[in-house]
């Protein structure tokens, strides 16, 4: 790990095991301090073929935000090159796509400590070409960190690489023993915290990145705020509490969700808590938005859409649902209210954002606003209007 | 194994794995045959205080229907000396509750093959007690089925024993490695069988057992029916094709029902597929019903009430919802439509079970009935009325 006296952000992670939240502090303190400060430890996301698409969204999210990692270059040859801010976002941000481990390795000033492998396929495998980059990162002495459901520390080839190089292994999705699992009670309905679910209309929408959005924003405005991870993009992210919920057996879903909101509520004493969604609760194949609006009893709800997406990203013959009937089912399925909709702007220009924020809004009689590419003044602004005493005026000190 | 020439039901079981549907043949054999007929294994079913419980439900449902086993006692000293039936029915079928494994032993003609841990406590763990009762069961030489999620097989001092004793640990809830599950893809949109799911308003309340009946009603008249598992309790009892869902990862819920589903339409080319539910899709704490309705995109639903339960079975402070509210959550979660309601009789006199049968037949607008206190012919009756063409006319050959 690299000493630097300039960073204030300070989270560090524990990495014994997966399900456990991490004993994380994340206050930042106060420039300049006489004694060391640690950072993170640095990263290669390793992304072959998949950086700025679907099913890079680990990687993707990882680039945009990492307080638990600090990415120092994206592999992935089809972008070889150039810059992953600029072809993700259109917004430079220093960190390079090389085109191979070896490229990315010869880049970095020393070694990086970990090599995460920042795929999120469907079926939750590894292939054979990337398990021959896996194991050449462990060969060069690499830290392995992986949110696939086939558990790298399972596989023995992989396990024993890792034993003899001494570098270890960490499987996001990996749970705890069914033993140590929590059951539902009840007791989230007794959490002070405002809490707001970030749901969506489809998967990799981006829930994820507007509630981190929305995290920050409401942080600024001196409103404690803590975002609980539901998936293993957000664990790896640094999300301090939270659960990989689509390893948990379904019995425990809830209840572990249940679990990470209390903890966060005890732990922090926040104002909010943001429960980020996942997949959608109309999707056909995936019911999680479904646990997460049972497990988090949320008193609101932020949906996420994409005007432009006609079917749904992993169902070529499923149309989109509309928000309105997102909202609908949303509402039926559990005591809560939508109060806004953010929208993801894939294949749209500025003006044809504009124009679907005004119509949607309209038609919905909700705030609307994009998260990325809008002020996040405005989704701030969706969340106190609807909860007007919020507002404290007291900023944070700056950092 | 036992040999009975005149058991024409010769349902066989293969015990490889708990997650894989069971090669079995279960078409009736003609009387009299003069090859030896091998019956199902024998087996003592453990429930040590929870007979006629909810927690206890794995053992009440195998003493009312069981295929895979010849279940030839009980064991629940608090019930000790009583026929099982009568406990649990009103009506005696010769199978006898004993207080300990001595005794069940003893009392049986030889000893019996399988020791069935026949309770399912809703933290799924084994208490110390019982662990005692299953170490003597293995050391008599039985072979042990447990539905815990608690693995058995995964016990080092359970499986040692085991292993020494030659005998083998059936886990049902140990699912397949996730690398061999599948992800849902909508092939279940194409299977020509009328799917009917059989949901509840709360866990425990007769859903199983409803469907049971149902499939047996629909089969005597002719109509081919497939009732496909999708609990611990369900595979235990010998339904041909199914997954226990609880204890799949989230990701491939949908898809290895779908694959049941899907697996059972391919095999038996059946009129009928009815899905066991499991939970409800209100329950605060479980979001299995979501899955089923997913997975299976069931054509009708059947939902199964008990008029007399004021609270949930495991969350005493909350409230049951009515049937209606629970129809309206069903049909606006998923595109299906419920056919008509069930009742669980419990703490009712049969007067009151025709005034609920009526009064809620009148709210409703929907058949009404009791598939253990009615005659079958009023549940096979609300089916018929819903899909007149199913009527063939031609009963199977009498067994």
């Amino acid at each position: 790990m690299t000493i630097d006296i300039q960073k204030a952000d300070m989270t560090r992670r524990s990495f014994g095991g997966a399900g456990v939240p991490p004993s994380t502090r994340d206050m930042p303190i106060p420039l300049p301090s006489l004694s060391p400060i640690i950072t993170q430890p640095t990263a290669i996301v390793y992304c072959e073929g998949n950086f700025a698409k679907i099913d890079g969204k680990t990687a993707n999210g990882l680039v945009r935000h990492s307080q638990a990692y600090r990415v120092v270059s994206v592999i992935d040859s089809s972008h070889g090159g150039h810059d992953s801010g600029m072809v993700l976002d259109g917004v430079t941000n220093g960190i390079p796509i090389l085109g191979s481990l070896d490229a990315a390795i010869a880049h970095a000033p020393s070694l990086p400590d970990t090599f995460i492998y920042g795929m999120a396929p469907s079926t939750g495998r590894l292939s054979t070409g990337d398990r021959g980059v896996v194991l050449d990162a462990i060969a060069r002495g690499m830290n392995i960190v992986s949110g696939l459901h086939e558990y790298l520390s399972d596989d023995p080839e992989i396990a024993q690489a890792a034993s003899e190089r001494h570098v270890t292994i960490r499987d996001i999705r990996k749970p705890k023993p069914s033993k140590d699992m929590r059951l539902f009670d009840g007791s989230v309905a007794h959490v002070d915290a405002l809490r707001i679910a970030v749901l969506g209309t489809d998967c990799a929408i981006g829930k994820r990145t507007t509630a981190t959005v929305l995290a920050r924003a409401l942080t600024a405005k001196g409103i404690k705020t803590v975002l609980v991870g539901t998936g293993q993009t957000g664990l790896m992210q640094g999300a301090k509490y939270g659960v990989a919920m689509d390893a948990v057996p379904p019995q425990f879903c809830c209840g572990e969700l249940e679990g990470a909101i209390v903890a966060a509520s005890q732990g922090e004493q926040p104002d909010v808590i943001l429960i980020e969604g996942q997949g959608a609760l109309s999707h056909p194949a995936f019911c999680t938005s479904a646990f997460i609006l049972r497990g988090s009893q949320p008193d609101a709800v932020i949906l996420q859409h994409a005007p432009k997406r006609a079917h749904r990203c992993d169902f070529r013959d499923m149309p989109m649902p509309s928000p309105a009937s997102e909202i609908a089912l949303i509402e039926a399925f559990s005591d809560t209210k939508v109060i806004g909709v953010t929208l993801n702007h894939e294949d749209m220009s500025d003006a044809e954002i504009s124009g679907a924020i005004t119509a949607q809004s309209e038609t919905l009689g909700l705030p609307v606003t994009d998260a990325l590419s809008r002020p996040s003044a405005h989704l701030l602004a969706m969340v106190l209007a609807a909860y007007p005493h919020l507002q404290r005026g007291r900023p944070l000190a700056a950092v």
